[in-house]
């Protein structure tokens, strides 16, 4: 860890400065006042510590650098083209254009070095968390006293707006709660934010005291734009201390360099301008005449990352393959979960899902997920203070602690944000399978990290259960009634909201299968019938459960906890000579990946009269039971009582749906 | 303030302790430890400082007291019955049943006493923030020398699952910035939640110390089950710092009283069970033997609170009767501000939203919203971090400061969770009009609040511009897709979407006026043309705005900035003699409400065919097009790059519209 900085590198930081700048000139958007204020404290972490691998950025046992205000994007642009990471100039070039590598914020998968999207504040930050549970886990359980195989850092640069944000306060708690060690926060601290100064909203909290009262270590550098000794000595400190996460607080300022904006929210948010870019290149003392010119002095100083990147992953190749001869069993192991695999025989034996017992789905799905995790030692999961009621604990399997690495259940505490975006940390870091669980309504809480779950192709398994109206006695402020339609519009998202315990055990089947998208299960507080017809074609979306007679003059469209509702008003209207299909649809986007001809021969002819039934908004089930169909579900909030009552009193009893059907049905 | 406390305040404890087990018991469902712990605390609070007045629940110079876990409702239903609000043991023993006063968790408008309603987590103690914030501005503009007419205290009941809620930690932390003198947080500090001890998650973390960091004033109570003269000195002491909140952090027993259940999570949320209630009544002494009976020694203990709220409530009336005599316009003020009402004169002229201009809606909203300000003086809000991009900076009316009460603009800082409580304990409080304003991607951050405002009646604007992937460059993290179907599905919640800056003033109007009902503005960042034919009828949720020639063939439904687009999508269509209808539907919502004739007229005869055309998710608009009709949508995340090319990169730049169409239209 070279700790004498020279001249040279103070080039180099303002190399970084000057692309940022270069780039949103260029781009006419973007936000310079960040990359050109966090300039230093990024530049001493990845010169002297940050061990990672330019040229093979996927590289399992790298440290993870997540820059939570994604806003500031040009920072780690910069930073990953100039440590030689496969991003040219051209693309820097290209900085905010439509297929570039470099968009307006960071976004995993698409940029060689991005290890998660940011830009919605605080979810960076939280995500570090997560990375760093995950490392602990991997350590623990692949780990051997001569091969240690997983042994990395977590860093997150964050700024005020993030640690103003809820979701990153309930994380940092989490964080201290775990004692995670190997996790560093870099705190960009300039006293501005996008309105102005801080002293608007954010200058009576002392942040620091608030990390020590989570349980932090937290240490203060003055001059974080010119003291990068400093800088140097808080990042060595950071990692001598193994007992608590750290907090670097930097105080910086923001577009550093700017003769006119330096220190001022102008300089957040919007281009320098072409007078103001010449002015600043000339405080930096910057003598390239061309933009994107990077002086070739530099090149030594980031070369280092890419040397110590390539030497500790030889070392690191020699150890694994130590690790292979000596441990080939946890290797096979190793190399699936590496690639998102399974291991070989993990699909276990739900029969006892298919016995004709009446049972609440969340228990199914805590009888599945126990079966599954027995048999796939990366998988772990947790939940919001509720796995008493959500079912998801794992038997046996012992509380996730962050000091040993040791157990599989996260008690991530009533934080459901932080819930959401540490699984996606998990899922970022790769190597786990991993879940979360709540009620559905709190899925409110957790929205934002679900949605980036499904823009990042996360396979993180989001566990609701409490579904409806069922929850009963709770009231409406734990009834869910829009969340389906909610998440249902979300792109890259499955939900799924089994009718049986059979469907649902297919569901986790599917859950933890799932490569590239995430699934919500959707499941019900009360018990469920088994439905004789339920069977894995439910993974086809929408499916017959129970056949017409002969012809369907009624196609009833149902899912979850109204299918077995479903099942009652056909035999009510069977008594009538009405021949009726019932078709359980637990997945809207699985059935629209089927084909036309498939999902015609489920939802019947046109001349079939179509009616949904489900205890949930209506909103977006007229796409399935046509212009003549009809919709049965909920247009208000609940109310408090036991399940059955609140039921009867929003018109989903069998008797009331029937007469609405006969009222608007043609034949 | 009596601080002596005597056995039969031990008795009055126990009462509010049995009738909470034996409603508890009754339901056979409900969370008894809350209730059995932190009954003392609320009983000092009640017995010896809370200012209100049971017969008039309403009295607006109360002080506000909000139970933040609303699972322990029974504590304040016990509260509120033997306090003498109107709400009997019968109403008690109606606990959690169908058209009770006593739902599972307390609902605001429902039951006298209830200040807020309360049960997600973490809401509650920010709705309080709120209610500081409103008695702050309302003394502030009302109050004179010599008739002070707003003067009182705002107490939470806070638990350390509210206090693990990013929502109740942003709260705070603004709390102190503001540096709310007569805001209190009881917290109820049991080390115990739902799925057992704290130490699985919330140990480590110093509460006292991060409320210290935020800059609040702390006291702790070490036995908060037995030592009432300690409760009482700690509020005492919270009363007479006026610089700052105070947290009084009190150690109690959860389930006090019960043998075998208290201390575990096993009370917190079933009934203890008849065997166990017994012992619990047994080991409190308690001697009545037949369930819901209050032994009489009792009453004097709680007429203590409606003899001091009388007397205060009295003296206020005299003061009021003053201020009209001394202030009467300010009275007249007062009177319609209490009442919900808008001043006389307060509609503005926008007659510069209709010149013929291209502007954004988001600027037209500020316009609007300055100008509506401008007239009614008790119209408050803020935004998170945001004002130079939402345009909704009140100009001239100065940053809230919550010491002087002076100021309206509201720096909520990077907090939008906390925002939409925030707005929501202000709306509680009554007397104040107030609106927020995020990106409209964020409006998931606050969604869980939203929706409280919506089940509760509370008329917040909730103001959200950068409304789609119009937002352009910032990518796909900041480009709302989802969002507006996630909205539209929530119950009573007015969805807007106008289509130019007439449009925008008419709904502000509405948002302005609105009683019962929180209106979402969804605004652009883009400019956008006037539409010629736009008019007030945008309030009626979707009519013509330009009409066919002749006979419509085809009828475009757009909102927003996609009016526009429709309209060249229909000078296209024009081109190959289609006849076209362009319609505005900037509010499902309001268009619902109208008469289905109305509605027909609008969206034209079946036998035209209907494409709808609104850069979001498709979802729910086949209500609309019917079964014939198309739906242009998009069902992806966006791209980052100028707004205009990812319009075209996503198929919505007019030629490609026009291919859709005219692949599909029947004629």
């Amino acid at each position: 860890m070279p700790s004498s900085f020279d001249a040279i590198d103070v080039l180099a930081i303002n190399s970084i400065r000057v692309l940022s700048i270069d780039a949103i000139e260029k781009a006419k958007s973007g936000h310079p006042g960040l990359p050109m204020g966090a300039a230093p404290m990024a530049y001493v972490l990845w010169r002297s510590f940050l061990q990672v691998d330019p040229s093979l950025p996927s590289w399992p046992n790298r440290d993870r650098f997540v820059l939570s205000p994604g806003h500031g994007s040009m920072l780690l642009y910069s930073l990953l083209h100039l440590s030689g990471y496969a991003l040219s100039l051209d693309d820097l070039k290209a900085f905010r254009q439509i297929g570039s590598l470099t968009p307006g914020h960071p976004e995993f998968g698409l940029t060689p070095g991005v290890e998660a999207t940011t830009g919605p504040l605080g979810q960076g930050a939280a995500n570090a968390v997560g990375m760093a549970i995950a490392e602990r886990y991997l350590s623990r359980y692949f780990n051997r006293p001569d091969a240690e195989i997983v042994n990395h850092h977590t860093y997150a640069l964050v700024s005020d707006g993030d640690l103003m944000e809820g979701v990153a306060q309930e994380a940092a708690s989490l964080a201290g709660q775990m004692k995670l060690g190997k996790l560093t926060y870099l705190y960009d601290s300039n006293d501005i934010t996008l309105d102005g100064p801080t002293s608007l909203a954010f200058s009576v909290e002392d942040v620091s005291k608030r990390f020590e009262s989570y349980g932090w270590h937290t240490i203060r550098v003055e001059s974080g734009n010119t003291d990068l000794n400093a800088i140097h000595d808080a990042l060595q400190t950071a990692r001598s201390i193994k007992d608590r996460p750290s907090l670097i607080l930097v105080k910086t300022t923001i577009g550093y360099g700017s003769p006119n904006k330096a220190g001022k929210s102008d300089a957040h948010g919007s281009p320098l301008g072409p007078e103001e870019a010449k002015l600043a290149k000339a405080q930096l003392n910057w003598t390239e005449k061309e933009p994107f010119s990077v002086p070739s002095a530099v090149k030594p100083k980031f070369q280092v990352i890419q040397d110590r990147g390539t030497e500790l992953r030889n070392a690191w190749e020699q150890t694994l393959k130590r690790y292979r001869s000596n441990y080939p069993e946890l290797a096979v192991q190793w190399d699936l979960c590496q690639s998102g695999k399974l291991p070989e025989g993990w699909l276990p034996d739900l029969n006892e899902l298919s016995a004709p017992n009446s049972m609440a789905t969340r228990k199914a799905s805590g009888i599945a997920l126990n079966a599954i995790a027995d048999r796939v030692p990366w998988l772990l999961g947790g939940d919001a203070d509720l796995s008493v009621s959500t079912n998801t604990a794992l038997k046996n399997k012992g509380s996730f602690d962050g000091t040993t690495g040791q157990g599989r259940n996260i008690h991530y505490g009533v934080r459901e944000h932080a819930m959401g975006a540490i699984a996606n940390g998990i899922a970022y870091h790769g190597g786990l399978r991993t879940f979360t669980a709540t009620f559905f309504c709190f899925s409110d809480y957790m929205k934002p990290s679900i949605r980036l779950a499904a823009m990042n192709h996360l396979p993180v398994t989001f566990v609701f259960t409490h579904d409806s109206i069922g929850v009963g006695e709770d009231g409406p402020t734990h009834q869910p009634v829009e969340h389906l339609a909610a998440l249902r519009a979300m792109p890259n998202l499955i939900v799924a909201r089994p009718a049986d315990s059979r469907e649902t055990g297919f569901f986790w089947e599917l859950a933890v299968e799932s490569q590239k998208t995430p699934v919500t299960l959707v499941l019900s507080r009360q018990n469920l019938p088994l439905i004789q017809g339920s069977s894995k074609d439910c993974l086809r979306g929408g499916y017959i459960v129970s056949r017409e007679q002969s012809k369907p003059q009624i196609v009833l469209l149902a899912t979850g906890s109204e299918v077995a509702l479903a099942l009652e008003v056909k035999k009510l209207l069977q008594s009538k000579n009405l021949d009726v299909r019932v078709v359980s649809m637990p997945s809207w986007g699985l059935f629209r990946q089927q084909s036309e001809s498939y999902r015609s021969s489920i939802l019947g002819p046109s001349s079939c009269f179509r009616t949904s039934i489900e205890a949930a908004s209506p909103m977006g089930w007229k796409e399935w039971v046509g212009e003549q169909g009809i919709v049965i579900g909920i247009e208000q909030y609940g109310y408090s009582a036991p399940a059955d009552e609140v039921y009867k009193k929003l018109g989903l009893a069998p008797a009331a749906i029937v007469d609405k059907i006969l009222k608007s049905f043609p034949g």
